[in-house]
This record gives structure tokens, C-alpha cells and sequence, in this order.
């Protein structure tokens, strides 16, 4: 008689934030002050080498959301709507199929009033999903990418919600995709684990930094072996430009100078705005207006080329995708590993920008997005668009020391993790200093302000 | 010394949900079972006349989110994280101009994340906005429907917040559109409060009735003065054929009959499950596919015509009707109350259908939708579109006793109301029983369950 599979213990939630407010760490031109926090979720099983002390064991899935501090509490309500969904699942059936449950919680007909498939309800959806991929792939003593990599393609096409799909990307289309993609994937995943991932970095250019800071930080960033660097814009127009030229004359010309406006115009506005900026060549312009706005996207893009426009960090779901796709509105998609419906929409996201031949270049930085979105480029990379040309992954150098499995940048190049998982799992210590509002850094800053003079 | 003005005092946020899912009242393709909910918020103030037993006293302001049952919670903890933006707010000022808190809640740098204005955090700022619209209509002793029709067309351009939205609207244009709706409007508010403001029914046409009850609530429908009604398609082909003509049987060649698919289908299937009904001469049909679909639904309509294409209740935000109306997407557009940034946000989204000449017939039905949108409606006639034509509010004779000023219907028109007020009060003794886990209601099912035998 077989041993019966391990089955879903526990759904633990935790509201962790991380005081970044303090630094202008983050800031730009719609987020002035983010407190980077994470709406964090570790499901627990009775498999052997659960160790409720440990974060890593093969015996635990965690995933999370990426918010910037308020609201958090609220991000953790809707992940724990979900719980009743998820308690009591047999591990080995979960985890051989976490398209199954991607069904299920899509399908809580309740639930979906509440997006559907947008927002807060589609953002928890998808720290459950990522928490099970991250099961997954440590059962399977591999890290996520290669997890994904080694799979069939008709397992993965298995994987994708086509609904809402079918006129741009069939799951016969989405076959031959990844059947063409796993050509020589030995070779890529060889260079991978060799060479690692492209890497841009966004740490010298937030908006509260000082010139000078950003001059610094440009340096470094090109010494350090990067080939990109990203400038928060959008606000002064004044700043814009002067910021622009800052950087420009610190990287000097090899290097890609990208800038990112975080939705703050209308569509005249961005095309105007950009066109000014147009001397310091910038490589992309991203989230120029709102990310909702799939022909607004599109006359811009019209109008400020050859200046790339970048967006989809904040795309809800992949019908946005499709979108931003089929309209010719984008030439740079970057996927969040944490706002859609987990690995299984990212997927079909992967899958869209590859039918279209746009490249990926992930949004990370916050908590935890770099360790989470690395699986996916790298994914991409071995066994489906089988390039890292004009791409690269989002860095900054924020908040990894939480991390078990922390991203490891070499010469600007994300190192492949080879640890199992999805390098989600948080330091116990971390969270639990953390935790708002009763964790100890909390409740001592709390303690603080209140025996400051008024 | 002038009195001073009085505060927001208190913010209290209740879980009520109705069992209608026992019914089948209210199912359909995507929503087989919902238990009608309201995720519920009374502003209290230290006016005089406050009475904390009373509902509907001038001095209190209510505003909800509808939704369809599970995760109620969910979105009473997004209505609670607004808690802090409106508490003390000087009463006086809030309701002179409640498009200032509409622009500090949407410019929550942190909370922003969570959507951005979409979701479950955006329905939040709707339903702290709708409760301070309450609140304004009563203290100005008049039902919100003449507030805003006798409002300056100026004063009602300053409650719209126009980011995003000049590339198809801009503030000037606005403005002029509603000096052109003012005209002669003494004459439509007469006609208004003469004959009401067309409805069309649902009731008959909910996916879990048989064919018996379908017929004869159709043919009832007529009697009563309805000239459309509504059916629910999208489940199983042939029921949807069957359903059609049993509906149109009924009600005969001279009543519009609407179909609604609840973003059941893909694009392809939209267009060929449409034109199979066609020889029904279906009168439009709702939410074919994916309410993020803008260019799916562009697709469908070229294709389905003379059929139309209706949508818009999940249409989460002004941008999105911004793109489905340039695209061309839609024939009817179909605002909700409770879906978007409150009335400033559906002020944007009238403008927006007035300026592209399309229509709006109102999202209504669950609980306390009628008694909301029909102010929104109302005033578009009066002082904006300045016409019925082709135009009508849903309506579903559900759980309108709840409610202290109840929407009336008189042969197939919506009776314009005259309280004071949004018509948002629900009586405290309905949200006392109906409060989620532990009204009296709920506590008795509860007991129920757990005496009923396995």
C-alpha cells in the first residue's frame, strides 16, 4: 500500500513591513514614501522535515504579496479568504498540478465579484499559487527556474488558464512555443548557470536622492559591471531633465539610461515630457501614464519613438497583457512576479510575449520581487524565448539580508539560484522584528514616538 | 463668531450579507450561488439630529460596496484601512466639496499600490465617497439626484478628477457639455417626477429558474409595464436557445429582450453563441467576455452588429470606459454604484458617454444597487444628456425592504425620489440581523446546521 500523500497543515499570515519610508529609498514620482511590506503567507505540511523553526525545509511553501506599507492588513485579509481553499489539500496532488487549484480559486464564484482577477482578491490568489510553486520546486529538489525548465510542454501548457486568450494565443499555439524553446536548452542552461542573467540597476536613480548621490551611485553601478541604470522622472520637469543630464554625463554613452515615470501624465503630457528628455537618448520610458490605459500606451509609443515604452508591472492580469500586445503598444513588457495569479499567469504572460516577440524585462526591487522574478526571466531564457538579447532584470540592492536564498549579483548578472524553490522564504527573525504593528522594531519605534517631545 | 462646523465623529463598518443564494435568485454563467452582501458604512457626525438609532437622520452618511457574499470581509477591512483620511473630518467643508477627500484617498501613496484604482481598495474610496455624498444631499434637504442637477456646472467639473482622461475629455469640454445639459431642465425635472426614469427587468431571466417560471414571470413583466427584459445566457448552448425562445414567446415582438453573459465566453465564442440567438432579435448583448477586454469587445461588436454590445458594471474606473468608448467598443455603457470611486468617479464616466454620445443604461440588482444608481441616472437626464431615449436602469425586485427609502416602480419606470439623501440607508434592524457571523440571522443557521443530521 502506497504512504498516503502529505497533505496542507497550516496557512500562517504575517503582516511584515519594513520601515524604507525613512531612506527616500524607493521614492518617486507617485510613491513618495513607501514602507516596503510584504502581506507574507507560509503554508506548512505534515511531509517529513517540517521543521516549524526552519523557513526552508522541503516541508514548507511560502509566496507574499509585495505592497508598500498602509494596507498591508488588508492584503493579508485577502490571502486568508483563501485559506479554506488550501487547509487539508493532499501535498503530492497539489503540487503535480498547482493549475488545479489556479482553477479553483479563479473559480470561487463569491470571491470574483471582488476583481475579478484585479487587485487585492487577484494579488493574494497569487501569493497562494507562488507559496505551492515554491513547494513544488523544493519537493523536487530543484530551484524553480530549472523546475519549469525540465518540464514537458504539454505539462505546462496544462498549467495556463487560456480563457480570455484564445484570439491572440491558442494552447496549441502555446505548444509549439515551448516546443520550439526547449531546442538546445542544455547549452543555455549552461551558459546560465555560467554567465547568470542580465541585470539592470534602479538604486542610483530614485527621485528623493540628491544629485550628487545619484553621480555616485551611476558610477558605481557602471563600475560594477552594469550596462543599464533607471531614473525615477515625473515630477519637477526642471528636475527631469537636469537629473537626466546628471546621470547621462556619469554613465556616459555605452551605458543604457532608461526612465520610469510611474504613471504621473496624461497622454499629451507623457509624449511631451519625453520628447524633452529625448537628448539624453533614454533607452525606455516607462509607465508613462496609467497602467490601465492600453491605447493611451500605444499613442504614445506612436509618437515618442525611436524611445522605447516600457510598461506592465501593474498590468492586473493577462487580458491587460493581451492586450498591451495586440495593440502594438508596448516595446518592453515587465512582468511582477507578486500582481498577477502567481506562476501559473505568468506564465501565460511568458507565453503572450513570446507570441509576440516583445522582450521581458521583470519589475523587482521592493521586498522580495528580485528573488521571485529571477526563476521567471531564467525560465524564459532556457527552455522558451531562448535569448537574454535586449533584456535584463530590474535590480536593486534593498532588503535582500531577509532572505534565506538571497539574489547574488555578479559583474551586473543575476547569479542562477540553485538552491530548491522559489527563494521566497523570509528569515523567521526578520519577520517576526518586522511584524506590524506588534514586532519589535515596531513596537519600539511606537514606544519611541511616544516619549518624543511634541 | 460663526458656530463652528461640525465633525466626522465616528466610522462604523458592518459584514452584512442576505442567503440568496437558497433561491437561485440572482444566478447566472459566472455567479451560480451568490448570498447578495454589503460591505456597509454609516459616517456619524456631531450635527445636531444625530440619533444613533435612527438611519436616516441628516446628521449620518451611509455608503456600501455590494458584493456577492465571500470576502465581504475582505472589503470591509479596505472601507476600515480609510478609516484615518476621514475621521474629524469639519463637516461643512467635506460636503461643499467632496472631491477634495476623493483626490487625498486616491493619492494615498501607499494604499494606491493595492490597486492602483481598481479592486478592492477602489470600491473602498466608492463607498466612503458615496457615504459623504449621502451626507451632503441630506444636509442640503434634497435627494442627490436634484443636489447635483442644480449644482453650477463648474462646481460639478471640480469634483472630477481628469487625470488620465484629457486625451478624450478635457475639463473645458466637460464644462461645456454641461452648460448644454442645462438647458431647459426645469421642463425634464417636471417630466421626471411626472413619469420616472424607464427600468428594465431581470427578474424573470435568472440562469436557475425553469422555462415555466422564466415565461410566466416574462409575461407578468409586460403586464406591469416593463418594455425590456433581461435573461441570462452563457451556461449550455442549446438552454440558451431554448431560454430565448421561450423568453421571447412570452413577451412578444414589441418588448426588447437584453441577453447577459457574464464574461462567459472568449472572443470567438462571443460572436458565434451571439449570432446563434440572433433569430431572437436580442436587443443587446452584456458582457460578452472579459470586462478588461477592451479590444475583444471592439472585436465582438463589428462582428455581432445589428446586435449591440453592453457593458461596464466591472469596468473598474474611468480609464477604462475612457478606452471602451475611443475603441468603439460598446453600444450601451452600463455604469454600477458601487464599483468605481463613488459619484465623483461615475460624474467622470457620465461625461465621459455624454461626450462620445453612447447611451447609459445602469448596472442595478443585488442589494441596494437600484436605490443608488437611479441618482446617477436621474441627474444625467435632467442636466446632462438631457434624454431617456434608448435608455433604461435595471431593476430586480430583491431585498428592497431593507432599505428606508425604498425604489418604487410605476409601470416600468423608477419613481424619482424625493427623501433626502443617496437612498443608501439600510434599517438597522435588517443590518443587525444580517451581520455576518453572529446576526441573529446567521447565528440561527449556524445552529441549524450543526443540528441538522449528517
Amino acid at each position: 500500500m502506497p504512504a498516503a500523500s502529505p497533505r496542507i497543515t497550516g496557512f500562517e499570515t504575517h503582516d511584515v513591513r519594513f520601515p524604507t519610508s525613512g531612506q527616500l529609498d524607493g521614492s518617486d514620482a507617485m510613491n513618495p514614501d513607501p514602507d516596503y511590506s510584504a502581506a507574507y503567507l507560509i503554508l506548512r505540511t505534515d511531509a517529513d522535515g517540517d521543521a516549524p523553526e526552519g523557513a526552508g525545509g522541503a516541508a514548507e511553501g511560502h509566496g507574499f504579496v509585495f505592497t508598500i506599507g498602509r494596507g498591508n492588513d488588508v492584503q493579508v485579509a485577502a490571502i486568508e479568504a483563501l485559506r479554506h481553499h488550501v487547509l487539508g489539500l493532499p501535498v503530492d496532488d497539489l503540487c503535480a498540478d498547482p493549475g488545479k487549484l489556479a482553477r479553483t480559486l479563479a473559480d470561487d464564484s463569491q470571491l470574483r465579484w471582488l476583481g475579478p482577477e484585479k487587485g487585492v482578491m487577484h494579488m493574494a490568489v497569487g501569493a497562494v499559487l507562488n507559496a505551492v510553486w515554491d513547494l513544488a520546486a523544493k519537493r523536487a529538489r530543484k530551484p524553480l527556474w530549472k523546475l519549469l525548465a525540465d518540464a514537458s510542454p504539454e505539462w505546462l501548457v496544462s498549467q495556463v488558464d487560456f480563457r480570455y486568450l484564445t484570439d491572440a494565443l491558442t494552447p496549441d499555439e502555446a505548444l509549439a512555443l515551448l516546443r520550439r524553446g526547449r531546442r538546445d536548452r542544455e547549452r543555455r542552461e549552461a551558459a546560465l548557470l555560467e554567465r547568470g542573467y542580465p541585470a539592470y540597476t534602479t538604486s542610483p536613480g530614485w527621485l528623493g536622492y540628491s544629485d550628487e548621490k545619484l553621480a555616485r551611485l551611476a558610477r558605481e553601478a557602471v563600475a560594477e559591471g552594469f550596462t543599464q541604470i533607471k531614473l525615477k522622472v515625473g515630477a519637477d520637469p526642471a528636475d527631469d531633465v537636469r537629473r537626466c543630464r546628471t546621470a547621462r554625463a556619469a554613465i556616459g554613452d555605452g551605458v543604457r539610461l532608461a526612465v520610469d515615470a510611474n504613471q504621473r501624465w496624461d497622454v499629451a503630457e507623457a509624449v511631451a515630457r519625453t520628447r524633452v528628455l529625448a537628448e539624453f537618448d533614454p533607452y525606455w520610458i516607462e509607465e508613462p501614464t496609467s497602467p490601465d490605459d492600453v491605447l493611451g500606451h500605444a499613442a504614445i509609443r506612436a509618437a515618442v519613438a525611436p524611445v522605447r515604452v516600457a510598461t506592465g508591472e501593474h498590468a492586473h492580469n493577462r487580458v491587460v497583457v493581451k492586450q498591451l500586445l495586440r495593440a502594438g503598444a508596448i516595446d518592453v513588457l515587465q512582468i511582477d512576479a507578486t500582481r498577477v495569479g502567481g506562476v501559473n499567469e505568468n506564465l501565460a504572460i511568458l507565453l503572450l510575449a513570446a507570441r509576440f516577440g516583445v522582450p521581458v524585462c521583470p519589475h523587482a526591487g521592493g521586498v522580495g520581487l528580485c528573488e521571485l522574478v529571477q526563476h521567471l526571466a531564467m525560465f524564459d531564457y532556457v527552455a522558451l524565448s531562448g535569448t537574454t538579447e535586449d533584456r535584463a532584470i530590474e535590480y536593486v540592492d534593498h532588503l535582500h539580508e531577509h532572505f534565506l536564498d538571497p539574489v547574488v549579483i555578479r559583474r551586473g548578472h543575476y547569479a542562477a539560484p540553485t538552491a530548491p524553490g522559489f527563494s521566497a522564504a523570509m528569515r523567521r527573525e526578520s519577520i517576526a522584528r518586522h511584524t506590524f504593528p506588534h514586532g519589535e522594531y515596531w513596537a519600539a519605534r511606537r514606544a519611541a514616538d511616544e516619549e518624543a517631545p511634541a
